[in-house]
């Protein structure tokens, strides 16, 4: 079978996740066809040259553009800046090139679906980087909900919290503007908990909002006393109702002191309950009704070989992944969609939804009121 | 000193910790004066004559009224049931005794606004059971914030779940019926809630709930298939905002399958973080960005004689207090208060302020928009 | 029923835990008589009156010999130092009084058999203060353990460590000689632990133990620069067989940083686990094999009303006891031993065996070798 | 500067996990050359085929003494059964080859002794698998305990559990037997916990242990009924004394309910204790007397880029590492020790040590009596 040439544009945070995805992907999954690390574009090609040789690809380029023409290029895969997926997918698209891209998808709604729109009728396979679902934790908690396990589920809280800007004297940095990054921590973490949160769920149909920037200026590294002004949020809330009839809050910060990787739900069922912390990405915890009183618990699930995906990494239960597993996950997804020609998810439709309710979110907080999910 | 003589009313769940609490406090704390457990009042005589001996009080009798006017009552302790609080307050009160009631105060913030109103003109000393601020480690907590050393609050999330009604065979019962209790999980844990959130953070201004009712119909017990409507809210949720402009999320369910005392809040600063859990009532966790950032981590503080009021149940730290050794700190303050002559926190007044918020959920809930706290 | 009369000989930390049970033990258990605090026993005068007046207690001597013999007293319960058990109890068990002792019982098994062989030929009833096994989640480890949910018990791990003394500037005391305490922490915590192990796994038939007085001199307040000799043991630790076959460790320190009230233990059976934490001791972990793989996990049970005893002190589950709590629930079974005539646990006997274990864990260390247990 | 071209003998459990880690390593560490995975060699040659394909090697073999001669590797790596560890190392160096070998080492001290030898005689490079001590939490204690943040190491209690047999129906196999396996879980998890024990705290000095085998029989697959005799051992135990006169215990089984990667110690010093469980493998808990004591407690660091080698995984604090993570920092170590002819560890005769304590214990355990090491 022919293998998959990937071409990843960024090489910041997020495209050494990815590359170190594409280097382990093949040797952890029984993959249907093989991985070829084609293609790295930086903006300076300097730095080019020393991230394709450290991430094993052949080629590399200052020019995004040659990599999304590039005929031997079969995948782009987005670890640009937000404010560049539009431009880059596009682009991508119009070359005949499936797209792999971070998350958020678009700054906005509208551009999402533009986006969509596009790779739909190109024809192209699309997937967008919410990870998190990825994780064979995180499906067992799908699989327990979908079973029917811990009955219908009448409540979910969940949180993404980090401290990563809960320092006020941290530098101003374009992050902070919204032309390059859109909302803060909403598209930040936010968008990836909306995700899980619809994954687990149902469709939300109804939020209220409440968003607040807490350090609105921020020194700037220029000269002393000088700030710069944080255009997008420090934290984020909302209530919501889902599809399902139950209820639910959602909250993600970015100044939440302590919290390092803090996406953390809770999901109520009518016969039990869940919940799950990232921060130890390997547990899950599962109440139910079945265990008689007296015996009744949270239980300590470690995440083994009998759950989804688990034993390719690992025959031994409770060994753990890491962050990083989780990018292999969904490039075993990539893959395997591209090698078999069937849909992935999340696409470029499922991460326009996102961006329709972070849409939602930012109208609600203006208008201080409910807002109707439409989509 | 003159002894304080109490006069209890109502021996269920609640009289029954009150009668603990006023046999143990004397033996914890150096009080300024004797406590006598005068009289107790239950609706069946046989009943209050068992209660009396078990409790070790002296007196008892069917009559709650004829209790409230004994001469030989100080403080009348009222632990009926919800609906029942006016009346037995406004009659106590007009008969020139101090009052210790159960929460919530009253069905509505007109009633408790009555109630206060009566009490401050009489001059009685009233207290009310809000008794989780009682614990060592709130007052530890609120201690660590009115010290600044979490810096400004900026975000708190509070919950207060328990699983008692989840089951959807229990069956049905006057607390599920307005005119008797009042509202659902909303009086009975969302009230410690709303007086923990504002004891910790500041008062609200503003706030938009969401209140469910998912088991809607219970079986009675009088023949098989007959049901009962429940008419108050099985699970209710708010965003709220508070004076000193920190955002907040404030839940309270009765149907959360697995979490049996789970009143939970997280509080982050612009400094530090805290987290509590009830169920583990004598942890405190404690995050500074004092510590160098490679030794930064949420710190597991077990309450302990450094920490207010511990010292007096026991001079080892870790050894933790139970659920009935926060009502003798609150019996503690009660034979304070009136030995001393100074006033006690939570009164009627602040009891009152828990009243106008519930008022204003149910209001936020039924017109589905944000709500202005105007008290 | 005839009231149970209590003299009560020594007022610090355990004498004031005693005085809290003896008064809010009737107001959480039916009792099937009364308790009456009859006198106190103090060194001081001044303070044995004040105490029995904290306290609550009828009277108060400055001579305990005048307590153990008066006519008003049914049982004498010992708070004083360990070196005094002996002599205190052996004049009570003349005198015909029932004794409730403090742990250890005495400084030797020698001395503990004089004690238990007195109080049998007297056929006076004994209880002796090993706590721990009166939590109603250690009742709860134990029915688990006895029903056979976790199968043949193959491994015991326990601990009993706290840091009292782990700060080696704390002045030199009187509890650090051997002739007033006898062992250190092997004593103090350790015989705890030795009490629930045989309580929850078999009685112990071999040992290998090892000991160390880490901070060997400690600073008196006299002079400064001036130091006392400890001469009992900081830290202890031991491999068992018991009697089933299965292997086991017990570890004891009073220097183990962090540590507050660390008896934590963890059995593995056949089929299952158990974990407790004393630092929560309203929580069991339990581990069974029942459960199907898949959904395996420790589960975190909330001790409630389903459980031993709970119910007496709250009838809603996870409102957690506290430490003074298992001194209630112990001082029932000294009064309920009393009025049905009927035997307690752990009495004389039970406490003896400790004491023959204790001695043969510092022979072993001696002797530098596994020591057979004789009784 | 010349690649590194790796021979892997071995393509199950570990062998697996090696594969990752050769693949993945270059992309998350800057290393100083580049890795060839060069041959894989397997008893079946079809299945051989199968792994290197699947694994990413360019060749492959069913003669493992093939792949030791062969001139186009450097590294032999030796994840095959235990019983051939020093066939496959002496000839491996014998061909001057570098030697990555699992642990244990060898079946017996004398054997770990010859390899040791017979490496460093040959000037080749050798490192054995010990992959925990290469966590960056791990890394991080031993970094708080050299700095002396917790004092003096006064105690260390670790385990190293799992219940990978603790189901007495799961079929008999070599691994059961001693010519294949050597020792039981004393190889398997304690050879871990001891290099770990030394690796933080000190040289063992002398130990007492005690060994069990639970489950003596087991089902042989051929005819039911029949059943193997388990020749190794289920859970062994031990005291010991290090050379700073610290004491410890050390505990590993392989049919403890619930554990499933349950690596744990407790170290305590005399200013401060950390504690870790590999079950949470990137959480660190430390309590230091710096902290004044009302605000002291247990912190749980979460390992970030402040911490060694984790950055290079993920700028982000918190976002965990995962298993085969720890594998690649061991191969990185390998790459690099080779590259800069620099020396490794733990090598060949700190794995030999390792052996030499294993013996000690089964000899302590067979003499029932305390061991001196002596080496």
């Amino acid at each position: 079978m022919k293998p998959v040439r990937v071409g990843l544009i960024g090489t910041g945070y997020m495209g050494k996740a990815h590359a170190i995805a594409f280097k382990s992907a093949p040797a952890i999954f029984p993959l249907s066809t093989d991985i070829v690390c084609e293609m790295v574009a930086e903006v300076d090609a300097e730095l080019a040259a020393q991230k394709a040789r450290e991430f094993g690809f052949n080629r590399f380029t200052a020019d995004w553009r040659q990599l999304v023409t590039d005929p031997e290029i079969d995948v782009v895969d987005i670890c640009a800046p937000n404010y560049l997926h539009k431009e880059m997918a596009l682009a991508a698209i119009e070359a005949g090139k499936h797209v792999y891209s971070e998350k958020p998808l678009a700054l906005s709604a509208i551009d999402a679906l533009e986006m969509t729109e596009a790779a739909e009728k190109a024809g192209v396979k699309t997937l967008v980087g919410f990870n998190y679902t990825k994780n064979p934790t995180i499906q067992l908690a799908r699989e327990i909900i979908s079973n029917g396990e811990i009955g219908d589920v009448v409540h979910f809280r969940g949180t993404f919290n980090e401290d990563y800007l809960a320092d006020n004297q941290l530098p101003f940095t374009w992050r902070l503007k919204r032309e390059f990054s859109g909302s803060g921590t909403l598209g930040d973490m936010g968008s990836h908990l909306i995700n899980l949160a619809e994954f687990l769920v149902a469709p939300m149909t109804e939020l209220c909002a409440d968003i607040q920037t807490v350090h609105r200026e921020r020194p700037t590294p220029d000269q002393p006393g000088n700030t710069g002004t944080v255009e997008n949020d420090d934290q984020v809330h909302l209530m919501a109702r889902f599809a399902n009839g139950a209820m639910g809050t959602l909250e993600s910060s970015r100044i939440a002191w302590g919290r390092k990787n803090g996406l953390w739900f809770e999901v109520t069922g009518t016969r039990g309950s869940l919940i799950y912390d990232q921060e130890r990405l390997s547990e899950l915890q599962l109440f139910t009704n079945d265990d008689r009183p007296s015996r009744q618990g949270f239980r300590r699930i470690l995440t083994g070989p009998q759950h989804p995906d688990y034993a390719n990494f690992c025959v031994s239960a409770g060994h753990g992944l890491g962050y990083n597993d989780m990018k292999a996950v969904e490039v075993r997804d990539l893959i395997e969609g591209i090698a078999a020609d069937k849909p992935m998810w999340p696409d470029f439709r499922a991460a326009y939804r996102v961006n329709v309710i972070m849409d939602a979110i930012e109208q609600s907080h203006a208008e201080h009121q409910w807002i109707q999910i439409s989509v």
